[in-house]
């Protein structure tokens, strides 16, 4: 038997992504329409430590689906890596009367709603970062938005690499992993996409391919490399001396975390919400939520952490062979 | 024992998607990338009727992944839906020394693409369409950039309707099928989604829905009608009639058929043109390309014309639930 | 010598437009730096008339320059019009302590605007409306933004226009005055373009320029009619019937009315802000803020409402001559 | 008397801009529709060096009013700096049989012309740059639609910066002009705005500002720096040490140069090109197209290249009026 949920907790924690607010309207609204009362926590577990809290209304999620960022900020907190501060946080959580937490972020955040569940609060976690690594969803909300913005932005990077006849070499975001590289190397027809998934070499992957496509008529090339290999501008440099070329180096930066979120963000975020406070309702405790086969499904917290992700690197070979 | 294949043809039919060209893109090169040579078909079965064609190479499908339309034109064939036609089809494609054709399109391409399967030209068909309307695949190319197109519509549109408090009434695309219009109804947070896959009860699903939410302090409203419902302007009349708010309609009309596609229309377009070839490469013919559960897989051009699919009717209780 | 202000009301009233958030913020923040205290004025003349006001500080501006819409919402209000209204919102006025008013709006809001300036309550009108036909002003709040977003609907348009050589007709907005349809149909490559200001040949201005135009090897067209020539889907039925072109009408609608506003429509916004409000710490009542030669002045609000604007239809003998 | 000018000469040189594609559209066609002969000139003054040029019809330069970049190229011609290569260069276009040269570009391009000019080839200027720093015109082709792109990618970085409770120090392009970074800075709201044309004292424009409106209850800062300012990360650095705010810094780079253009960049750029081809028509020569109070105008290459430009400083204090 379960204790029944009259009061759940929600935060946004670590980086935060287009698809968040959805995500929190999402659980805010299924709650209420379930008789569950909300309590907004801001700034992630640092406000859940502070007391900065507000009850949730229907209203108080009203025009944010469309919305990037977080309505209820987001930041890291050291203090709750500590077992001092997961106690005290648990602590608060009785004060406040919250019977159980509901919290959006990455891996680091999920650790913290398990020590949370350790001490006795139960918790869903729903994945919501950009860069996608979260080892037990193919998806991760705010991972379409940035990938589209990137392609934008490339998008518009072509036009002058274009008419210039440049090399241009752009990093893209997705921390230790090449999941947006990837993706946005094959949308944007980069010659090369280097990920930290797989070593790379100068000579094959890039200079020799820039050579090949040079005598198709080809002259001007751009390369993506993803954050967790980095250093555009010493590749662009080494580019442009071998090759001859005039290159230059983009580093997309923050630009990816923000905007407005796509639909696809927007409908995922809005699904892992309503999913996450059913379970709550069920009695169902300390799961994580996430996509797998294209599905809603969810997993024992624990099982989610334990978990290991690999990249489709026969992906590379489909963009090795259209991106000529 | 199968014939080995030196010449496909490739052509798109039908209404135009975003993506369609990531899809000929990929399969020119693949194609390129085995020894394979490749005639692209202008303006579908038309330009094979009338030998509108010319040889692709490398750089004939350069610069074209991220541009909305097809590259080789598109139209409605009468002539082809004939066996006379067919028969002339399967004839030009002799002619023209072409081993086997892929037919980028909707259902009716594929039985123009059957026919000619039929008649010895081996075929393979890749599903590209806006409406999603495909039953073999989940996806189908065009189908994420128009729905966000849409949705950037009914952002911009939700500004004007909230700073006059009034109802939009928007009509989006879908031909017979509501699954734009559920996915976009949800991204939006429209209050109301009507489908042609389910009835609809204007008291029940709209009337008393406004009531309930403006005495939660909302004041403005978005309503979202398929295609295959229509009606948008009549509707927006009976809501004014029976709420006294100021109710318009709109129709977002054949903008949402084009625009630069999506990160999703573009990788997944390119991976289903890589895919297409690969299956001609290995004699496995008269095959559709489809997604199911998120993966790139194959149906016998039978069956796939002869599946059905539904929609996820429960996604309308998440949105009954969250846009409220 | 004249009365100090104090206390300035400042409202947004008529058609919402791009921008006019922008102007608000200036107005606010303007007022506070001089020390002047702001009310704000929700849904026009008619928030003035129920006391729908509150106090405006620094931070209510906040996170809204880059906002569609008003944060103060709009309405027309018909009790205003009349000679009873405008003293109750005279009255009303001395009742808030409201020293001088900003209205933000068209020539309606302006007269409006006179009305209370001719009960003794001084005004500043700040033009904001999409459609640009405020006489005294080269360039209204919202004009830029609506017009971009007509291009960016029509250059979507246009690659399925393309993809199946179709002639599309579409409506932008503009009410009575062609000046959006003018710039929009040149930015967009238009065959012809219809406005009000200008009888149109349909033989000579469409018809035989398509003729001409296809003989060179062009075949897709954009027709732009202005809203206040209208019968879009009749032009298209003419066109079809007269040329044999495919022709579809598309009317973009209020979707031209909303959107994040473009850089134009925020700094000239917050420029007319700025300018309106040193206008009254200097004692300089009852002008309309507006462009001349591209620079920020000002118009005694009799003066204005009395001006006529002509359209530069030269404009036309270029689109003619380069839109072929 | 003058000699009739029968085939124009057309490139684009410098940097590219978005517009440029619509300059040379009407370059083109307005000279067509006076029986002028067009030879497209590629890369520059390479291209006319290396005579790499081809005949433009009405159709060729059809599709390219709304693509960013340049169908002619850019490149910088090192060989066109010396006397010889100007030699050289006037007598290709005599062995090309062009009568007069159409440069559109930046202050270096216009030199280039100007000696052309000396060499007996009729040259007009049509000024094309992002950086708005060509002094005879208060408005160069491009420069609307980069601010706008700025724009867009900082009111994303904005809902990362709000959500973390951050500031971005933000560099936008401009080269040593501020044109760019006042105007975006505005538009965004930025706290403070750092251009070439102004010293700036860290302590009085930046520190003390936002611990000023921090008081007020703001958390998250925007910081512009122009390109001819630079050192954002250096800043950065030094805002988070003196406030102890997270502080990013983001250089938006190349994105800027490119995109399809705004409105106001095809219109005007339009408006150029007819202007410049009917200039040569009228036998006056060796003029720089310009806006002069919104309209537009010419000035003698020689005046235009001595004038000088300078920036309106009372922005800034419209810009620290507001942006607190």
């Amino acid at each position: 038997m379960y204790k029944e949920i009259k009061t759940i907790g929600v935060l946004t924690s670590g980086g935060d992504a287009p698809g968040m607010n959805a995500a929190v309207r999402a659980v805010v609204r299924t709650a209420l329409s379930k008789g569950i009362k909300v309590i907004g926590i801001q700034r992630g577990y640092n406000g859940l430590l502070n007391g900065e809290v507000r009850e949730m209304d229907l209203r108080s999620v009203s025009e944010i689906i469309h919305r990037g960022g977080t309505v209820l900020y987001t930041a890291r907190c050291l203090e709750f890596v500590t077992a001092e501060g997961q106690k005290k946080g648990a602590e608060k959580c009785k004060e406040l009367g919250i019977d159980a937490m509901v919290v959006i972020g990455g891996d680091g955040s999920f650790k913290g709603a398990r020590a949370l569940a350790n001490l006795g609060i139960p918790c869903i976690g729903i994945p919501g970062t950009i860069d996608n690594d979260i080892a037990c969803s193919e998806y991760t909300i705010g991972y379409d938005t940035a990938m589209n913005t990137a392609v934008e932005m490339i998008d518009k990077l072509r036009d002058t690499t274009q008419s210039h006849d440049r090399c241009s070499v752009v990093e893209v975001m997705g921390r230790n992993a090449g999941y947006i590289a990837l993706n946005v190397g094959i949308a944007t027809g980069a010659l090369a996409i280097l990920i930290p998934e797989r070593p790379y070499d100068l000579d094959h992957d890039i200079i020799s391919r820039m050579n090949q496509t040079q005598k198709t008529g080809k002259k001007h090339f751009i390369v993506i490399v993803a954050e967790g290999v980095g250093h555009a501008q010493e590749l662009a440099n080494e580019i442009q001396a071998r090759t001859g070329i005039d290159s230059r180096a983009t580093v997309l930066g923050h630009v990816q975390r923000g905007g407005s979120p796509t639909l696809r963000d927007r409908v995922t975020a809005s699904q892992m919400g309503y999913h996450a406070v059913n379970l709550l309702e069920k009695g169902i405790y300390n799961r994580v939520v996430a996509v797998s086969a294209d599905k809603i499904v969810d997993y024992d917290i624990n099982v989610a952490l334990s978990m290991h992700k690999t990249i489709d690197t026969m992906m590379l070979d489909v963009a090795n062979t259209i991106s000529i």
